[in-house]
């Protein structure tokens, strides 16, 4: 039912567009970090602008996600398929316009200070052949099969050598940074921790020394005693509208057992999410007119996977508002919608 | 020829929404600040999503910032107007859905850790009478008298006792936050210094100390060696693509001489720039197909006006991209185009 199928290239399956090599620069004056992938913008775009997912056909001839076009991406590395099904469910694919490079590979522009190859791994999560069946329709066996895929290749890309964070996300809509419409997530692996990350880390590790527990444990305690921002509970996971949301309809789907990692998630844990996801998902989409939207996993670095001040969590960002200068020119987030108000709409 | 005119508010005229307080929130798992600011989410929407600025009328009759709806906005705060003309050519007014609320306004929600106020003012500029005079479109006389609205409102804002810092920004189209198409642009005294821009003082300071020297300066100095990604050169100003641009397009207008405030900027100097940025945004509204755009001002925060390791700049960031999952993640920038190439493009 669950096979790694690296299937044998040819010359003619396309390859990750690698002509100019991603590199990761330091702004001086912030310290913030950014990866030039100038490859990336060779994307197609894929997007009526006119059609919402809802309405999308289940199968698009041009859509070199839907069956029948395998050939139009890089060979498979994960195929999932249905107990008793001949085809796929879920696949794995190299993805072909990746935001970081292949290790090795040269830079084109090496000038400037400190400049380093931005390298690792970047996938392609295909999650139905079904060309419009977003996450809100999906039935209990194909999450199972999703997330059984995201935990196999985290598992599989933490044990590269020169992995050292693994990011799983997706990205739906245009104005969540998509650009093809077929329902898909993708996987990062990055030879590097970002600095914010290590921030991150770092923030979680002070919280546990300063208080004896964990900080997400200590939020989803405040938030079950507040309830005000509680969005869904289930015996898994607490889902709320975090206190200092940055965007509007922000949302975090927190399991309630403590672990750093979403690699050592169980079974029972893995099915009650599917569950959760689509129905939070649902209840978005008809909040929010059917939004784009960013959906984050938050799992430690690969050397912290034991650290008992993190805590893996799914985070979810509906794209509803856009940012403006004052953003820009202060680091500051503006955010238009309490999460009081957020998770008053969002309850079931 | 420049006058301030608190013109007597009656009680017809419009005022600023508090209803629901601005508050700042800091969320414990980054660090990250964010505003909340729910009154904001009751701005009318006046974008044609078809038009264009370059296509929309000289006059739109339903339009608040046209001339003839003054009564639409709160009561005028500084008028200028050009020599021998009776009518305005740069009106401030304030801001009818402000970001931060007046001092003292009652919170709605002071539930959770240390809630505070985000309090200041935030000001309107409405920089022409014309609803398509876009900044390309300026002559000299028109810029000059903006930069003098900028400065005047800078210096009066810098006046108040409880401002901590000031920032002026212009959010051009929808993509870039701008909730209406009359050409216009803000400015926000904030009470309090943003976490971000406290972190760039210190950044500054560190370089200072480090190198005896300017870390803007030592940018100029370098980008005028290297020239590959200069953008403009003017006898006060160099214009170019930074090395570690966070977005694809990104540009600084950089003074020659070092000083941290923009309120000491001289004439000559506002002359140049009066030049420099209708010529630049020219350049990009060609090179880019008419793209929204923000430019923000950095200027030092007021307790640093004379901290010689800060040097005013100005940043424009054409919004060609949208940020995805990895983004929001991992607070890495993904840029898809080379400040090398972009430099190339937008060169006269």
């Amino acid at each position: 039912m669950s096979s790694e199928e690296p299937s044998a290239a040819t010359s003619r399956d396309p390859q990750p567009v690698h002509a100019r090599g991603a590199e990761l620069r330091t702004d001086p004056l912030t310290g913030q970090q950014v990866i030039m992938a100038p490859g990336r913008s060779l994307r197609p775009h894929a997007f009526d602008p006119e059609a919402k997912g809802e309405s999308a056909p289940a199968y698009v001839e041009t859509c070199p996600l839907c069956p029948g076009n395998e050939h139009q991406t890089p060979p498979t590395i994960l195929t999932l398929t249905r107990p008793g099904s001949q085809t796929w469910a879920v696949r794995v694919v190299s993805n072909l316009y990746p935001i970081v490079s292949a290790p090795g590979s040269k830079l084109e522009n090496g000038e400037g200070p400190a400049p380093s190859a931005a390298t690792g791994v970047h996938e392609l999560v295909i999650e139905t052949p079904e060309h419009n069946r977003d996450l809100p329709d999906r039935d209990a066996e194909e999450m199972r099969l999703l997330l059984e895929a995201f935990a196999q290749r985290l598992s599989h890309l933490e044990g590269r050598r020169a992995t050292k964070h693994v990011v799983i996300f997706k990205n739906h809509g245009a104005e969540a940074g998509a650009s093809l419409q077929h329902p898909h997530s993708q996987i990062a692996a990055l030879d590097f921790v970002p600095l914010e990350v290590r921030r991150r880390v770092r923030a979680a590790r002070r919280y546990l020394e300063a208080n004896a527990s964990c900080v997400v444990c200590d939020i989803v305690r405040h938030e079950t005693e507040a309830r005000t921002r509680i969005v869904r509970e289930s015996d898994e996971f607490l889902v709320f509208a975090p206190y200092a949301s940055l965007t509007a309809g922000q949302v975090l789907v927190v399991p309630r057992i403590h672990a750093p990692s979403f690699g050592t998630a169980s079974r029972v844990q893995r099915e009650d999410l599917g569950r959760v996801l689509p129905a939070l998902l649902g209840r978005v989409r008809d909040a929010f007119a059917g939004p784009s939207y960013n959906l984050v996993l938050h799992t430690a670095p690969k050397r912290s996977r034991n650290d008992a001040a993190l805590h893996w969590y799914w985070e979810l960002t509906p794209r509803l508002t856009r940012t403006g200068g004052l953003e820009l020119g202060t680091g500051l987030a503006i955010n238009t919608m309490l999460p009081e108000d957020v998770a008053a709409l969002l309850r079931p």
